[in-house]
């Protein structure tokens, strides 16, 4: 890089948070987007770790006059490659914007540095008594300003909806180096346009985020997990849609592949609980209110038995849930070993039996199988190509379109949570029409001009 | 308006579909603004009833050639005349896309076109046993689309949130003709930058809505009103902000001048059932689930009477609800005779106390006073400058410019719920920083480079 350019940038943050050089670059080349097909990072970007907004500032300016690419570091736990430098780039890492500036009660708000970890945020939430916030990608080491600019989803959002519904407010340093403020505490704003939300979900490609105002809530300290099985996939379904119809509001209902929850239990030395049936759910119930939770769990349960579920188990204690929620989130890596290739579609909820049998039958047509774990209560299928002989098969492309078809056929879209990144940059062009991407292009260059933000990633 | 120009609009829609002449535009062409504020109509625009986006395809391409402003008319119950045409206008009338195309039960969505009035859908609704639709600005003679455009808000804010958590897909109309789709029937959805939220709130100034995709919910049929009195405005606020901690999510939270309520009652010979205190909510339970009715009422009362609730009246009946409603919605018919400028300010919750003791100081500096009507659990206040002796005081735009800046002082906007529209349009640069300014701008010129759409609205 640019000997001058460098210089510049010792100047703005001093010389201990510039990685140049070596071993230490590494752990911010990636994230954890599948080695089968991850793009390649230019791995003579460099490391910058910026103090404040105002360094920030100081570095976009820099390079926009220059036209040097920045790509944003958070908790590098992207499924999409978002994170991955793919040219010669500053790489942004927020890793010192880690304050969590105001817990403030009577709001329920928190304010709160854009590299803040969600588990900074939760432990710090334990002092506090009585609040919570419910949005939980699975990584805690997830940024708080990585999860508003890719609008993380997670399981939770059943109950609770994806990040957007929770962002109040965010600062945020433009392309050009300015610096903004967009809505704030406020429950309602309908001042202008909504470049928050534009924001939101972007991907670190039209600005860079320095503050977040979230939105808390109540703790939810009364919890159980309920796991239920069902003879057939369509009867667990009508289920989930029965719950979604009740009221109940669950925090999450999630299905997996029977074999994968059985595998993961074994795997870990554990006994999964359920013997009968062939499609299990597991649902997460949160209340804040005791009287709530009982009426919550009532409701499930009796939709369930009305749906003809053939065996129910009820995890009141946390020990028993824990251990129920760790069989779940360990699958991946129960089958990490034969994946090829991770699919995050979403399909209407309604629309899910018929996307699952149809998922399953396309890869019966390729002699292979595809292992299906799914937010089922919001229409979003994880499932995936596996690898033959440790590799990519030949007809992975032509099974990957095949599967696209039939989302798109179901007016599905090709990420519900994970985003576009550099992994689905160019599926995007399927899925959207022209004068949309028109839109999108003009949006990229209005914030962008000299694109610099995340070169490669999205559009 | 052009004779060429006319010839085409009649070959478009038909000649019993346009308006150019006589009483019967005048219903088009002011909205609910007050008429001290309100800019003057251009009375020499047209009225054009498009039957469906196709149509309107063909007037939009047609306005942007040659360079014709288009104002969409929906229902006409907005509050800030961003559907007045105060150019010589295509007023673009909704009220024939009107279909209700699909009520879709197993994913709770509605699908509508956008001059679907709110009334229409909630009695479609109501044949459609267990669904329900939240957000309700007050006037069911608004149209879906408009409300989606608006991002309308309301009292049932509280609960629900506002329009903008509902809406999964919209189609609209660019200027230039194109039509496009975006979200679906979706839950997650991060398949590239958001357009859908940008053009939520935008007041027509960006797009044409020609269908819009909602999300149901489970009919709440168990309600109940709470009226409940404090001795001071604090222990109101306090108690309001208990119970937003406490999990009980009522539907909505209201607070009014204490004369507001007996007064408005009086008017319309009833009585207002609280007798002590001087400072008066108003809660809305109204729940799914019959126990988790009475644990949200049981929590409330709670929260109530630890803040020192002076009386507490539950109105369970339909018929006593109505009746405390109709008091509640009737204060404007009460006041409107000496109201020359309506507020709709929004500060983050906590700050309520603070900024409506403000308030009431800056009308006394002035020798007047201010009437509060406020959506207290969203901070979203709504006062007034009254009239002297019938006329809009010299003071006015003094005391307006020190409200703001108390506002602002706060954290606050100028506007909660109702818009910019053409009232506020030169207030929106006293909120927003220049550099958030110029992005609307390029905003506004990337989807209508012409300008064709609802000029002099928002920008």
């Amino acid at each position: 890089m640019n000997e001058a350019l460098l210089a510049k940038l010792y100047q703005i943050v001093g010389a201990d948070y510039v990685i140049t050089e070596g071993d230490s670059k590494f752990p911010y080349m990636y994230d954890e987007m599948e080695l089968t097909v991850r793009p390649q990072a230019e791995e003579s970007s460099i490391v910058v770790k910026p103090a404040d907004a105002a360094q920030i500032s100081q570095i976009l300016k820099l390079a926009n006059e220059t036209g040097t690419p920045v790509v944003v570091r958070g908790g590098g736990t992207g499924l999409c490659g978002g994170a991955i430098p793919i040219k010669q780039s500053i790489i942004l890492s927020m890793e010192r914007l880690n304050k969590i500036i105001e817990i403030d009660r009577a709001n329920m708000m928190a304010v709160l540095e854009a590299g803040v970890t969600l588990a900074d945020l939760l432990e710090e939430l334990e002092k506090h008594h009585g609040l919570g916030f419910p949005v939980h990608p699975g990584d805690e080491g997830a940024h708080i300003g990585g999860m508003a600019v890719t609008n993380a989803g997670g399981a939770r959002a059943v109950r609770h909806g994806v990040m957007r519904r929770h962002i109040h407010g965010l600062e945020v340093v433009l392309a050009s180096g300015e610096i903004i403020e967009l809505g704030g505490k406020l429950v309602k704003d309908n001042s202008g346009y909504n470049l928050m939300n534009l924001i939101i979900g972007s991907e670190g490609t039209l600005a860079v985020l320095s503050k977040v105002i979230l939105r808390l809530y109540p703790e939810e300290k009364h919890s159980a997990t309920i796991i239920v099985s069902f003879n057939r996939f369509e009867d667990a379904s009508a289920a989930c849609l029965d719950i979604l119809a009740s009221g109940a509001t669950p925090l999450a209902v999630e299905y997996q592949d029977k074999h994968l929850f059985t595998g993961t239990a074994e795997m870990l030395g554990k006994k999964w609980q359920l013997e009968k049936g062939e499609a299990d759910l597991m649902i997460i119930v949160s209340e804040a209110d005791e009287d709530r939770f009982h009426a919550a769990c009532r409701l499930i349960y009796e939709v369930c038995e009305k749906r003809g579920a053939c065996e129910q188990y009820f995890a009141g204690r946390k020990s028993e849930q824990a251990e129920l929620l760790l069989i779940r989130s360990q699958h991946y890596e129960y089958i990490k070993h034969m994946i090829g290739h991770s699919f995050d579609m979403s399909v209407p909820v309604g629309s899910v039996p018929v996307f699952l049998s149809g998922l399953k039958s396309l890869a019966a047509k390729y002699n292979t199988v595809t292992n299906v774990t799914a937010h089922i209560a919001d229409g979003n299928i994880h499932n995936d190509i596996v690898l033959v002989n440790g590799q990519m098969p030949d007809y992975a492309e032509e099974l990957k379109s095949e599967m696209y078809g039939l989302c798109f056929s179901l007016g599905g879209s090709i990420t519900g949570e994970h985003g576009i990144g550099k992994l689905r940059r160019e599926d995007l062009a399927l899925q959207k029409s022209e004068p949309e991407l028109k839109l999108m292009h003009g949006v990229k260059y209005l914030f962008d001009p000299k694109g610099i933000l995340n070169p490669g990633t999205v559009l």
